[in-house]
């Protein structure tokens, strides 16, 4: 985002880093200014030495980051079977923590090779060759959730006045994480709109908080497959997005009974499964 | 996006399917009433028959999909290593088309298991287990594209105004390919970013016009590390987003020379690399 000149602070967590940049409007180009750019940053994930996995990620949260994909992967099925998870030395330009070695619960199966992902986002289902293999885990959900609609209307602003790397960067997704009431119980933000999701639930598996029968999830973008895939994984019994859903999202939110909600606005917003949900 | 009631109309091409929608609002809920959502269904790839990748992907330019994503990946250096993409017919609930086998010319290494990839977004490292594998291809950029500003500031207009299906759906990201003088040469849209791009170049490719050093990309939404990528591997010299980009990308597009351009808007845009090719 535009800054302006000579405001450049050292950045607090690594979610941002600083460059020159050229404006260009009507009256012309401006010298180059420093400007803050959303950190994207490849992470290494080893599991018991063997690589396993690049993710391209937003620094800060790594542990939260691999506890949530390898929990939505089902790869563990709780946090404690993610023993530890070791930042390796700084090697050549590789710094200190882009490199990290998981440990899980013994009788936990390494996850083969074949399942060796390169992930932009954390999607989830990288890996996987087969339609076949794209089988969901997981039955209808149990929840009693239900939430007023002024208190979804309040999310889109809840959520934007906590997404601190967006307004420094304007390149961040969040997720965010809100009780019945509307009140934002953790946030998470990452150049991938999946990792977002992982890094939140996994706070919440840290906290044994999952399920997340009782949570709302709100979204600052789109609702995709694997943002549906993740939150039923975590037992979210309603997603709601700022941005639009896809038709695979709306299949798997119908088939577990999660109510999705996008083009959330303050004033309006669409219902696309479960509306039972929204209190009138 | 809301519809007026009553307006659903058959979709064309299968971007776009129909769903029941529940709008609410100040004024309460309305019955619900058929709208359109961007559709994501998944491809599986094979290669000579063997599952190599299932793709998330809106459907339609499924054969430059994969071509350009198999260009993106460097499985083929020309659109005619790729000698024949075969949709399967139906099976159960998949639908025909949405598995297909592709033959590549003989010769060319069939992808191995460990680079299998499922992928949301095509997003062109999947299936790389280390940072090593991270490496790109591909020498720095030879164009001498110049584009004014007033062109660069009349693409988002254009993009929009192209985007078929994000005006159907709201939920949909776009690639552009223009000329120097602002013209669309083509356009792709996807629910993923990295498809949009991928099908893009995969009709260059099909059109002996790869490496694309006298056009300009325009894309809808973000620049990240693999939009970066496969751009770069296509040859385009200028990248044109509305969105922001990662600090990943920026620093792909400095070291092969490549203009990067966010926030792009009508009347004024930011650059963050190569700036030399904005005319003033």
């Amino acid at each position: 985002m535009a800054m302006p000149a000579g405001a450049a602070e050292p950045e607090a967590d690594g979610a941002a880093v600083s460059a020159p940049v050229q404006r260009f409007s009507a009256d012309g180009a401006r010298a180059p200014e420093p400007d803050w750019i959303a950190a994207e940053v490849p992470l290494e994930v080893r599991v018991g030495g063997r690589p396993f996995s690049v993710l391209m990620r937003t620094p800060g949260q790594d542990e939260e980051l691999v506890r949530g994909l390898f929990f939505a992967e089902g790869i563990i099925r709780s946090a404690e079977e993610l023993l530890s998870l070791r930042p390796l030395p700084s090697r050549g330009r590789v710094r200190r923590g882009d490199v990290v070695d998981v440990e899980l619960a013994r009788g936990r199966p390494v996850p083969r090779g074949q399942r060796s992902l390169y992930s932009n986002s954390s999607c989830g289902v990288c890996g996987k060759r087969t339609l076949a293999s794209l089988e969901l885990r997981g039955a209808a959900l149990r929840s009693e959730l239900r939430v007023e609609r002024r208190v979804l209307g309040a999310l889109p602003a809840a959520l934007r006045s906590a997404q601190a790397a967006f307004q420094q960067t304007g390149g961040m997704h969040a997720s965010g994480l809100f009780d019945a009431e509307g009140r934002l119980l953790a946030l998470r933000e990452d150049v991938g709109r999946h990792n977002a999701l992982d890094k939140l639930v996994g706070w919440a598996l840290a906290r044994g908080r999952v399920p997340l029968s009782d949570c709302v999830l709100g979204v600052s973008g789109r609702v995709s497959f694997e943002i549906a895939q993740k939150a039923i994984a975590a037992g979210l019994p309603l997603i709601a997005a700022v941005g639009a859903p896809s038709s695979l999202a709306l299949e798997l939110c119908e088939r577990f009974g999660v109510t999705l909600i996008g083009f959330l606005r303050a004033d309006a917003f669409n219902v696309y499964s479960w509306p039972e949900r929204v209190a009138r």
